[in-house]
């Protein structure tokens, strides 16, 4: 059964998590450019945990193609002495991808992100020309259905469902706002607006903010679907990281980004509030961005479990809220076995030398800033540092 | 060469990191017992980390063998349907180490811990017994050299060095203890000194503490160790979680273990100093346990890459200090490309309803419960607090 | 020179800070009731706590009236053996504060504030009896001006200033609430036009929020009455408690209220910062409220010393900046004597095993509350709660 | 009734609380010299202070001549342009005392603390001769005891004692010293027992530590008199903030001395948790000194109430653990109204953005400046400073 035909009956769909950040973890992925040659260099780093997130629950396998476009890789570099095609990269995503939704009950969907060429303002023809080319390979591996995740631009993202939507597969598009809206300041109602009558029939938001805030950008968009009458399924994959603290350009700003992000981490109770919160607002494709590690997504799949009728595979490793400690040899560890215990913890950090909260950086947030992008004067960042530094 | 030649020599040996807290993240292990039949059930996802680890730097691959001794498997059950013996437990253990020992340069340790027979008060024979047969299978799977790890008390951690000797082989011991010394009050500098008499030729601490408090362990073994004229090569493989609030027998009570200590990771850049001062404190054998992930091992060999004169495989995939965030499109964060930025870092926890410390569960630390040890009126746990419920 | 030739003449006046939260802690005042009968029992405590004011710089005395009109006396009790007369005590008030004002340069404003027969539903003739009766103490002690502070219903803070109107002498209002408005859901700019209308010359904010969350409310006001084109002075009066996790009601609601604040109170600097902030918005009646001792407003007046060419009294006890711990014996201590070291100082709690934000209690701002509140159904939190419990 | 005889009864003894602290934050004693010359420049404000201590239940009344010794207050200078006479201050301190200790029924302890002369080396007749100028103006002012308080260096406390005892008063000999020791390293027992000796009746610590390290301190105190067969009352006189962090010099290293304490202010709570323990440990003479305001003082008197069998005046305007709260008009602040509720509160700094702990300042602590002094090398910071840079 395809997405729309589960998403149609009711279903819950589970998503997968986070690559770049789990593979930068395990060595296979470069923090800054977060290009995903691995699916050539070492594909059985990308097949493991694809397996992982499969046996942890998730329904859908992403390719592993984030920033997979032509320009990004040539634009970056893929840091490797022997550069490896745009083509190639695609393909053994899509390869991997197939290989493992075969060994469970998934489907394989073919994503395409925001790209250089966007944002260096080259025109629509360029940019649609760039998800052209990974479409060209989702095709020809005939993926199940496709997914444009990761924009900051709903124009961008509008364009991009446009190119998919040339294949006839169902559209998912997810941008990496938060409530504040896009960075050109449309609204997250106004977003979801657009990429619905763009052709888009699953719409939400992923990376970028903690499950809170990106639950609040979801709901946005529902009220901002309803007030047109329009109809779509809803999705969030957020970060599996706390970030009360961020401003309109999400978690990139922090000071911890990217290397000094852990005490932020997610709990897996912390991701089963997610999971029943998401829930409650009526998202029926849950998985997660980066951050998410398999455990994290088996989290989403327990919490949901009453509903669905089943535990995924790798709850066979898992107790359900900590019962597996009921046999440890302390009492006071036997007294952890408990819903209302890790439902109630308030973790310590062990780090008392070190602040709650950080301040943002960068001047993305302030109003001038966000009056400039929506009279139109700049509308890439580039061109706001411009203004910015011409007006001093 | 073996362990001891590269030890001898002054070389810096690097160890791998945790296990079971990796695998339990990656859906394989089960929290609670602990257990490591996942080298028989899923060995792809078992041989993937020791990869991941090699590729991070590490010299040394310990088998898989975590509480594989007869008794824990029998004890806790490994939860699965149809038991799968030791035997098959730690051949597959031995046979996943060696494959990918031999795709790099690494040795391969047969590694045994802490039994349950001795907590429930066996006696000697039948203790040494169960290392003996977790032996017979290092030796036939011939194993480099051997680790006697994860033990709070002495006396068991000297009967398996005791064993552990018989092969001829090296023998590493590391003790699962803080700067108060073992359950039954034996100070680290004398854990030290008995474990170089019954044979070890490496003495050190791994897990339950994180890496201050158990370098500052260490020291005081090489305190004991240099009062007693005695030589060993140093070892440290301490926890990748912040735990100042520790009691002493380690994070094992604090509230948040073990679903809950996200807050705690160390960063990459929180394990570039441990390294560093383990590494002036005259320990060569640097390694990490629980909550270390293959990042946190490429840490360890990347502030040690001036020492030894090389970067590890994964760095390729890693800018020193940050360095590959220079060419990020925002200038606040390519302001974050240089090692002071990162060196003095307080990373917030995004948890500002969270405190920083907790205090620990448990009545281990107790005045009392010290010293009815020491009077050897209880020498386990479950003797201690039956003495202790009789008082009341 | 009167309160308005002053202002108008664009002159800095600084106001006193919290009398009932200072002298509970000196041990005069009952925390709960409030209430001012201190002026009678012990009048040389509530004398020394306004030339403590004074000499920090205060250039106007409140008498102390706080929940002094006859219903709240009457209602709550002044917990003595022997009543105290509603007159009695505010007719003390109002000599001590004069005597303390010929002391120096200092204005006597006389001052009312909510009363229960308005949270209970009396009508506004018996309402504006209350505040009548303690206006003709007012007006036989001949003060300087009037103030109506502490409302948290614009309804009665206009009955409130209709009523000090009748008497001829300027009248400041200031109102406890935040950005979210009354607690009938009025917003605070349209709160300031009614005041405005109602015959305030002076208006702004008091108590129950942070100066920064304070300021942003006056900001407000001063946007509603710029939109209504109606001019008048602004005046702030906020805590001396950080409160960044404050609902609607302000920190009554948070669990430390009233007796765990401790960890909340500001430092001088966070005050100086206020000052300058406050200054900079256009308030020229800068005070403070709950938690403000002698030492908080003094430095107020040295922040603002630039601007009004003068220091107050007891700066002759207190070096700018810190700059008299520049002949301590410790260099480190020196090293302190300096503006950027105290402007950048992040104060540690010293209480590790506290979080740093709190959850409110109560269900003051639930959606459900506002809109029964602004559907007219009801006024009072009684009736609220009474709703409530009859829904369920 | 003297001191001794109400000890030796057994009677509970509460000190007063902290003046240089309290009087610098109402405006009359500088930070930096917090020399007490208020006493002649603003005698109402030191009696107010007196009187609020007296009538929380303190039964000591210590003449306000901390740092009144005639080099202390030549050295840094008193800050005024006409010097005021190191006897007039001290006679002055005395007079106030009394005054406000007839009002009640409280004792006289006349004060010295610790002299620049000693820091600056010069010679035992010399220091003490210093001492000997204020002993003599309590002589004549026929003080009912002697305090000898605030010593880093038990030498010099020791001829402190021996100066007091002259009097043939009985004297009490504090040290503001923590577990580790005087700064020649002499151990708090050790410190005890040479005080007794000298004839201090009284022994123990105040300011410098928070309570719990300051009742440790006390502990190990206990334990030295205990070995050596000697006899004393226990006296402790902590400060009121929270130094979980501190070094061996106290709170003067803390980054946020003195002007950013706030956060660290004890509540009321937190000092009935203190004055529990410091009686169960024996201690019969309890007081406070730096951050301890009346209501502090209160609530040691209204912890050790049953014992005591009444409540000190001041109570008449506090309920119980937070008793007065239960006629609130709001469920959930009424709900406040108990015991339970303020001794679990873990009360929120409202500072996201600060740490809970900081690194000390100074090179006090360090291994190295330690043993200098155990070789007495360096018997003073000046001399260790200098030692220091010359080994540089």
């Amino acid at each position: 059964q395809g997405i729309l035909e589960r998403l149609d009956a009711g279903e819950i769909v589970i998503g997968d998590g986070g690559f770049v950040f789990a593979l930068e973890k395990r060595g296979y992925v470069k923090a800054g450019p977060w290009t995903p040659e691995a699916t050539v260099e070492h594909p059985e780093a990308v097949r493991q945990l694809h397996r992982e997130f499969l046996r942890a629950g998730a329904n859908v396998l992403q390719t592993f193609t984030f920033y997979a476009s032509e320009d990004k890789l040539e634009n970056r570099g893929n840091y490797v002495a022997e550069k490896i095609s745009c083509q190639k990269v695609n393909e053994a995503a899509c390869d991997i991808a197939r290989e493992v939704a075969n060994e469970g009950d998934a489907l394989v969907a073919g994503g395409v992100s925001q790209t250089p060429s966007y944002l260096s303002c080259k025109d629509k023809t360029e940019v649609k020309a760039a998800f052209r080319q990974q479409l060209d390979v989702f095709m020809k591996k005939n993926v199940d259905f496709l997914i444009a995740e990761y924009f900051e631009h709903v124009e961008e993202a509008v364009w991009a469902v446009e190119v998919l939507k040339e294949s006839g597969k169902p559209v998912a598009a997810t941008m990496c706002i938060g409530p504040e809206g896009d960075m050109h300041g449309v609204s997250p109602g106004q977003c979801a607006v657009q990429l619905v009558k763009a052709g888009a029939s699953i719409v939400g938001v992923n990376c970028h903010f903690d499950p809170e805030t990106s639950l609040e950008t979801v709901r946005l968009m529902k009220e901002g679907l309803q007030a047109a009458k329009l109809k779509a399924h809803l999705m969030s994959q957020p970060l599996a990281f706390h970030t009360p603290d961020c401003g309109k350009q999400g978690f990139i700003d922090l000071p911890e980004f990217p290397f000094g992000l852990e005490p932020r981490i997610l709990t897996r109770w912390d991701i089963q509030k997610y999971a029943r919160k998401a829930y409650d607002l009526g998202i029926r494709f849950i998985g997660g961005c980066c951050g998410f590690e398999p455990y994290h997504i088996r989290a989403i799949a327990e919490e949901l479990a009453p509903e669905r009728g089943f535990l995924p595979e790798a709850s066979e490793k898992h107790g359900s809220w900590g019962d597996n400690l009921s046999m440890h040899t302390k009492p006071w560890v036997r007294a952890r076995a408990r819903k209302e215990y890790w439902e109630n913890l308030k973790p310590a950090s062990g780090r008392p030398y070190c602040p709650s909260m950080s301040k943002p950086d960068g001047w993305g947030v302030t109003k001038g800033a966000k009056e400039l992008m929506q009279q139109k004067e700049a509308t890439t960042e580039q061109q706001l540092k411009e203004l910015f530094q011409k007006k001093k």
